[in-house]
């Protein structure tokens, strides 16, 4: 880093003495994003040699050109958005997309890197930081035989959970999409505050949230995924989870075990891995929840999943996409299967496309469904 | 996102069928970073239209340009590394710092965002994931009164830690940077596996470690940063730490509540704030260690700190910096005060500049002598 060390000490040196009115001089301090109070939303980006910068973020149906002011800076204020919490990030010169350095918020994911504006608006969101009890949520490794890996766990417990007290919950299995991590739920789905608020009401049982590492086609050695996913991604799961995960989760917290306190629920991928280990094993999880699921109907009729009987007996099988969605015609194909069986199943579908916005939407609606 | 929906809807079709062949057509695949046998590291970086991207990292004195391949995709590899965890970034066309979108290792940090390249080498490193109980470290948070504002904290519970058991244990305090958040303990540091396995080893004493959100100067908000730090970002820190953290903490683990249970550590102006905290209540800590301190000398002579009888009543104070880090001076300026004053004190140089590799080296180090 020869080039820009100079620099860089001079930047640390400043911050070190916490002295802000020299960092203007440095450039250092853009404020990005820029939350307006009516809901538009400023973005500042420093490129000095860049032809071209625009935004591309998940409320805006166009990527938006920045303009190249002073220094080098490039910005732009978008037109008011709905309050929410979007992806977003920069494309330079066309090609070389950036998330955003100034902002802390990051989507944790394997392959790109958005970051993530957070639009509050006037009124609390279902996500919002409301003055309620907050619960905990929790990083810890497991070993799992069955990849023969040490396997990272986020374990979300509620307010008041006693891990030696006599009140046992139930447990909802949440799982990312390819590509995501075993954070995703957390940093971007916001499920910690989703579930502290619907808690507060009393709109949700309160109950554990275990949401594993579902990229069973790499190892995680400590944070870092080595290998690129493969078939097995999808394969593995039902081991992983049954053999490994629910074993895990009831030896170390207070849970009920029995499958009328299971829920299994995922996103895309993990949507197709929620379908496979709760149609496989109707007799492990009550509740299976669809988000957007990559379904593969056939599994229905080709003997991978369990009689049309045995999914009777679910207590909720639930499917979601968004109408612009990709995987949206995949959802309907497979709920008009389950409709031929006589299989019951709820179902949701909302504007939108694959997008966490759903994923949110979908997570705070099942909530309130599970465990009654 | 118009342009890049088409390709996106595709990538994501891909993706959520988990079917691998397709990945290399979309180019959406890459491995980066590769760490090899030798270690030395293959980086990879797709950027069809750029001049030149060059390869910035730690283990390097020097940027390392890539040479431009196949498909756009530049990729260099670089001499054998040291092992050990290193941030770096890509240059593009000069300017533009980006992280490498094919990583999951993000350096959390508020103003710059680089990668982090994991070089284990054959030998276990201090912060490997060995085979010992591994602690837990949990996200949550607290009211703070002194900021008005929602606060996080990041706590490492040991493994065996028992929240209603009769044991209690003693409480480090362990500040980040400027610039960086609660995280970067966790993520860049490994606090988590570095206590295991000193713990494992019986090399260090169980213990929790606390790790706030630093910045004083900014509220939180769920995770939203919205102001840039003031001159207050070091001030408040004493009120924060003593009015609400340390009480908190006290009231929901199992510690034990006095001075010599009680270790502050913090790397930069984390380093400032716990010479400042430390110092200022020599009855709260006993044990103070400056990793790279952005220490004030004056504060020893200007009221600001206690006096040098009480100083000299502290377990252990503790001081050191890398020998090419730009704070090595102003650490040598404070550590001659404290000799000239008659306060003990040790002291810690190891070569390299202002880094988190230091970051660990002095983190491992302290934890083996305190609460002993």
């Amino acid at each position: 880093m020869k080039k820009i060390t100079t620099i860089s000490k001079l930047f640390l040196a400043v911050l070190a003495c916490g002295v802000t009115s020299v960092y203007a001089q440095f450039g250092g301090q853009l404020v990005s994003p820029q939350v307006n109070p009516d809901n538009t939303v400023t973005f500042r980006f420093s490129a000095p040699t860049a032809d071209s910068v625009v935004l591309s973020a998940q409320f805006l149906s166009e990527n938006l050109p920045l303009t190249k002011g002073e220094n080098g800076v490039w910005s732009v204020t978008t037109p008011p958005a709905t309050p929410d919490l979007y992806p977003y990030n920069f494309v330079v010169d066309g090609t070389i997309t950036v998330n955003d350095p100034n902002n802390v918020l990051i989507f944790p994911n394997e392959r790109f890197k958005a970051s993530l504006v957070d639009i509050q608006g006037q009124s609390p969101l279902m996500y919002s930081v409301l003055d309620v009890p907050h619960g905990k949520t929790t990083y810890r490794f497991y070993k799992s035989n069955t990849l023969n890996d040490t396997r990272p766990l986020v374990v979300y417990t509620p307010p008041g959970y006693d891990p030696q007290g006599d009140k046992l919950y139930p447990v909802l299995y949440l799982i990312h999409g390819a590509t995501d991590t075993h954070e995703t739920w957390y940093k971007v789905g916001r499920m910690n505050f989703i579930l502290d608020n619907l808690i507060a009401s009393g709109a949700a049982e309160p109950m554990i949230v275990v949401m594993p590492y579902a990229n069973t086609g790499m190892t995680y050695q400590g944070a870092v995924a080595i290998a690129p996913p493969t078939d097995s991604s999808v394969n593995l799961f039902n081991e992983e989870i049954v053999k490994e995960i629910i074993p895990y989760v009831e030896k170390n917290y207070r849970v009920k075990a029995d499958a009328q306190s299971r829920a299994i629920a995922g996103f895309s991928r993990g949507g197709r891995q929620t379908l496979d280990a709760g149609l496989t094993y109707p007799d492990v999880f009550s509740y299976v929840c669809g988000f957007a699921p990559a379904a593969n109907v056939e599994n229905l009729s080709n003997g991978t999943y369990a009689s049309a009987d045995a999914l009777k007996n679910l207590n909720m099988l639930w499917l979601s996409c968004g109408t612009d969605d990709f995987l949206y015609q995949r959802t309907l194909d497979f709920a008009k299967k389950l409709t031929e069986m006589g299989v019951p199943y709820e179902e949701m579908y909302t504007p939108g496309g694959h997008t966490w916005m759903n994923c949110r939407i979908y997570l705070n609606e099942i909530a309130q469904k599970i465990f009654k």
